[in-house]
């Protein structure tokens, strides 16, 4: 009663003109006056220190403003990573870094700064400054950082920054309980956000001469706390300002440029200064997705049951914690969500080395283990010769399983129904048949399958509050402030379509803008971990109940009716027993503005803190055809089937899956980031970074197991994130299923897939 | 308890540093890009309709965009007067123009307008176009435009456009009861309010398809109003964006730009366009002081006793309605408010002619009222040979006095208090004595003294409406949001200072800019009636309650107290019985961020709808030297004592007092716009429009009657338009103590007086 059913419709992004007539703002397109531009001055080694700086030319170059070293700005240590705040100490970041640097510990380290007059400048200044280092060895693996004799990379801190253990059982007892093990290694590659729109931000001080930072950010409040830590400033003297952001997929959770602009700026007497990353430093020198080593084995029965998983994991932090140990150490809870098995040993290190430092991306982990997990699941069942779906689906775990890791009820768990939809709908059984007759030749044909479990914000882990504020206008729409972050996904047109339901109004009677401001915007901490429709959902609903109840508090006593006798439908005081229109929500309306004796304004606002969470999950599958004589895959087919509740707006959630999809493919077959043994990044274009286009993409079909999650806001849980996890192990597992190969490094490029096959035709790998 | 008595310190203005260091935006200093220039087509006569254009020639010239006629923009009838919105439709403005005319009313009519690449091309294609019109008979005054055979100005209505009658009391038989009846005309001059900064405004469509202005307003949310009544658009669709602004003194309270330059960017397909007026057009073409003509009598019995007052007024209301009669006709509540008599008769009609439309300005009516009422008092005085302090003090109304013609009683009415204090401290007593032995010879001076009562806010006789909303930072800062408008009058520092006050910080504790926003800004009408300290106080009290207790609540609950043993102290959680601190603000307000269980944001609202006022009272003394041969007058001294209440900050209420004051001298000595018999403005620049400046004043002593206001608030009542009301009235009743003449038209140019005197040595006019 009294909704519309504006949830569950394909409403157009309130957006989507704007963004088509150029109106829509990003950062880059505020003009500012007497605006200075600032350049990084970044180390051309991997690992050493800076012994000497010589800027007399670069001062020279006209144009110039000012040159900053090390010491010219604040020396707080800090951390970049985008979690929210916590009180508890031991919980928090490692801070492990300053602005600038004079100990260099990934190539492109911000060892200076340059701000001038334009941007051309201020390069020209850099290219004239010279430096010198004293230079020291540099690990691009784990396991040269963890050598006994390597040298710290943080002088304070070992440089296994954290190792963590979980799990339950008795992993080796129910290892001897098995009939097979397998255990295999596997690695994955360091894979880069690319964002349309690059890391940018600019910063001033303001006239009551604190400081605003314009910024790109996916976490404008924690944004504000990071840069306070960084400068040294109380955290209301920061003001984060953000415009439409060009995508982020984690890399913006990460305060990278915010300190250093704000910095800037307070160097040039509060003037304003641009950082504006260009698309080689935002590939090379920001954050990456961890590329993690993983020994994982199964213990499997003859029948399929599973009796022990045992993974170890190595995860390769690169040169500062950023997002640290979250990641690689995370996987244990969401093996143990999506399959049975009487043990589980989930062992973790993060290790520092000297690449690029890794940080949150798109579906934050996930992606690895479960590219681990799936790996070697699809090859436990090849070993007792079962389906893949079917091993998936007598192992998997059953809706409504408790999953003790995480104190959470998998309540509404749809793994399973998500598995017999795409075997129906990608007709898994008659591809594969048809695939048989593909196996030999130069083009061979396979097909392949992975599921995956995945959470829904951040709790039990970690703080879940969000905020929101509605604000009735005198002819009936309502104004929706949110702190929560409109980064190009669409979160902005689905929470205005939650408001819009939950008071009982259409669509077009939300009024929002994607402008962000910590000083006013209710505090939420942003857009990661697949959260806002659902935690934001919740602070939406809440406020939209309460701005709903005093509308109907006033109309009631306008009409002099009983409140439980009147609701809006369709923008529409409805009394209803007779159903029929007492009044339009602008007579409520105008009456609160204007009414003499006790017209006052109508508003509402929430702050929610959310102690659930509900697991959401899904599966991919994929048909491949290799091409024996130069290892190049090509995605014939491929389906994503997703449990995510509630859909919000199809057309929204049908981009963000195929978006997701796309970013998963590029991870199984093109991308990643090599690095020289000097820890130089060899692919910082996106010339040499494989990213597909959308030439290199097949239709990217998929489907839904639509539910009402009794835990979801409006029935709905994860789904941002969730399409990119389990694309690339399905790929792989499809390419294993054509060619007989298992290969268990990330990307299948057609380079590492034609050495896997020439290595197998010299008989150097051992056939599944 | 719990103050820490921020009110009544003079804090800095948050604005201060910015103002100086130039980081204050106004309207003109934001850039936009590609931003449009445009410019009004301004009628060359004053009454008549535009025949036809020839804009051939216009088009041509490089750069024009747009050139628009009156059918080419809505055609929608609206009041640019900035009052609040009433639902009662007699109560409502005249709307009666259009965003462009061919039908002209005053010179500079807006006729037409160009949108250019440039300010320059836009002015050069006005040049070029070329304009024939059909002239009508042109009413300078309203005895020309009331003629029986006059045409009307407005085809719809009389030229009288409102008239009304109010008092008490038998007045015929009152004045027979009277030993003199002192009956004087009396006329007032055209005064500009010439604020620092011109009206200037930007629109563009938003992001949303909605339409942003950002204008030098004193009246953001009626602004929106305003603006979507011209365009015909639903309010919402409206966003008033208001920066720093450089003076408004009620100019600014209607809206005169912002429904052309909102309908110019709907012409360019939502482009930003700026409509910024020169200060010809300012001064010319925008808003007046109403010049208002009184026939005033007083019956006065020899003991001093009043025993009738009847005035007569007839209000020049120029081309257009705007704030029309609301001027003219409210002087004799406040004749009523500040002296005692048997009957009352206040007649006055208002009556539109084709000079420029009069407005709102400082003060309101009251400068005009109070002059001719202190002028036939002061006259009345001399009739009966009594000290003219003297003759004000027996008649002044008492405190407590119960005003039937408004429904007030005058609580902490202390006119008195502020005569006897202006009478000690101006020295006037012996000033007087020794002014004796100048009044022969060329340079004569004399004293003279007017009073004057004041309202505070517009209730009983509008709505007074006003929000705020508190945020609780995490460092235990606020940060203030109001709908009331910074017009650089301080009202954000004085409100901050209500805020800190109320809440128990320091001043440095509360956040607040100057950039109102009506999408987030809390409803509240603006800057004008001095009701903002007031009814905006309200609110800010309110809010800074709410969001104590909720503070209060939390730290009570958090260090395991009771809510009623513990107050905010400087920023502290005090345990009051002990007096020790319990926790510093910050702990409270990080825990509402961050504590894992029950962090919650803690903000808070207000919108009151405030039923009363409270009087206001003051007075000005002040000695000249006229000299006979040229007619000069020479301010020597002067003084304003003020009945406002609570001071909140001395040092911004000095400001407030010595500008009116300027003001007010202006207005007694040399301002006045000038008309041709053909309705052109004479001096529309600030080398003919005789400002004063500041070689042109001496000291502006002054001096408060300090009271705690038991209606305030913070026990303050108005203040920001006081200051203005009775220097001109002083100094003319001076003039007349010098040279024994009195003049009742305004200004006291020395071409007036030397006219005067001239008339009086011929023998024209009766010496007093």
């Amino acid at each position: 009663m009294g909704t519309n059913e504006v949830v569950g419709h394909s409403e157009q992004r309130w957006d989507a003109i704007a963004k088509v007539k150029g109106q829509a703002q990003f950062t880059g397109d505020f003009p500012f006056k007497n605006l200075l531009y600032g350049k990084i001055l970044r180390s051309t080694i991997a690992h050493g220190r800076v012994e000497s700086y010589d800027i007399s030319e670069a001062e020279k170059v006209p144009g110039v403003v000012k040159i900053l070293l090390p010491e010219d700005l604040p020396q707080n240590k800090y951390s970049t990573a985008g979690h929210p705040w916590t009180l508890i100490p031991e919980k928090q970041d490692i801070r492990d870094r300053t602005i600038l640097t004079r100990d260099v510990r990934v190539y492109g380290d911000d060892i200076g700064a340059v701000i001038a007059k334009s941007e051309l400048a201020a390069i020209k200044a850099l290219e004239k400054i010279k430096v010198t280092y004293k230079e020291y060895p540099v690990y691009i693996t784990p396991q040269q950082a963890m050598a006994d004799d390597a040298r710290r990379i943080h002088e304070e801190r070992d440089n296994v920054l954290a190792s963590s253990k979980v799990g339950f059982g008795d992993v080796d007892k129910s290892m001897a309980e098995a009939d097979y093990i397998i255990r295999e290694n596997l690695s994955t590659s360091v894979q880069q956000h690319v964002h349309m729109e690059n890391q940018i931000a600019v910063a001033y001080q303001d006239a009551d001469q604190r400081w605003t930072c314009v910024s790109s950010t996916q976490i404008p409040h924690i944004c504000r706390r990071i840069i306070a830590q960084a400068v040294g400033v109380s955290w209301s003297k920061i003001r984060v300002k953000k415009p439409f952001i060009g995508g982020g997929f984690g890399n913006k959770q990460d305060a990278v440029v915010e300190p250093l602009v704000v910095a800037m700026s307070m160097a040039c007497n509060g003037q304003p200064v641009q950082l504006a990353l260009t698309r080689e430093e935002s590939i090379a020198y920001t954050r990456t997705r961890h590329a993690i080593d993983y020994n994982f084995a199964i213990g499997v029965k003859k029948d399929g049951t599973i009796t022990a998983i045992d993974c170890d994991v190595i995860s390769n932090q690169g040169g500062y914690a950023s997002h640290g140990h979250a990641i690689g150490g995370k996987g244990g809870t969401f093996i143990n969500a999506i399959y049975k098995m009487d043990s589980l040993r989930y062992t973790a290190k993060t290790v520092y080395t000297n690449i690029a430092t890794a940080g949150a991306m798109r579906a934050y982990g996930m992606p690895q283990v479960v590219f681990a997990l799936e790996t070697v699941m699809d090859d436990a069942a090849d070993k007792i010769g079962m389906d893949p779906i079917d091993f998936r689906m007598m192992n998997r775990r059953p809706d409504g399983f408790y999953n003790a890791m995480s104190n959470v009820k998998q309540i509404n768990f749809k793994v399973g129904e998500c598995l017999e939809k795409g075997r129906k709908e990608f007709e898994w059984d008659k591809k594969m048949a048809a695939s048989k007759q593909y196996k030999t030749g130069v083009k061979r044909r396979g097909l392949g399958v992975a599921a995956f479990s995945f959470g829904t914000a951040v709790y039990p882990f970690g703080l879940e509050v969000a905020g929101a504020r509605l604000i009735l206008m005198p002819d009936g729409c309502f104004k929706l402030m949110l702190g929560s972050t409109e980064i190009g996904q669409g979160a902005d047109t689905a929470l205005s379509q939650m408001a819009a339901e939950a008071i009982g109004v259409p669509f077009k009677n939300i009024i929002r803008d994607s402008f962000t401001d910590t000083d006013i915007d209710p505090y939420d901490t942003g857009a990661y971990a697949s959260r806002q429709s659902y935690v934001t959902g919740f602070a939406v609903k809440e406020a939209a109940e309460k701005i709903k109840a005093k509308i109907l508090t006033r109309a009631a006593k306008m009409y002099d009716v009983r409140t439980e006798y009147i609701d809006i439908i369709d923008g529409n005081i409805i009394y209803m027993p007779d159903g029929e229109r007492l009044a339009t929500l602008e007579d409520i309306a105008m009456s609160s503005y204007f009414d003499m004796k006790d017209g006052k304004t109508i508003t509402a606002y929430s702050s929610v803190n959310i102690h659930q969470t509900t697991y959401a999950s899904g599966c991919t599958l994929a048909e491949v055809e290799v091409d024996m004589e130069t290892g190049r895959v090509k995605l014939l087919s491929i389906m994503n089937v997703h449990d995510s509740g509630k859909i919000i707006n199809p057309l929204i959630a049908n981009g963000q899956v195929e978006g997701g999809m796309a970013m998963s493919i590029g991870y199984g077959l093109s991308e990643g980031i090599r690095y020289s043994k000097e820890g130089r990044p060899l692919n910082n274009n996106l010339l040499d970074y494989k990213l597909p286009t959308t030439m290199d993409l097949p239709k990217l079909e998929h489907a839904f197991v639509e539910t009402d999650d009794p835990l979801g806001p409006f029935g709905n849980k994860s789904l941002g994130e969730n399409p990119t996890v389990s694309p690339a192990p399905a790929i792989r597992n499809a390419v294993k299923n054509a060619i007989g190969i298992g290969i268990n490094t990330l990307p299948l490029s057609p380079e590492n897939v034609y050495e896997h096959i020439q290595a197998q035709q010299k008989g150097d790998v051992q056939n599944v």
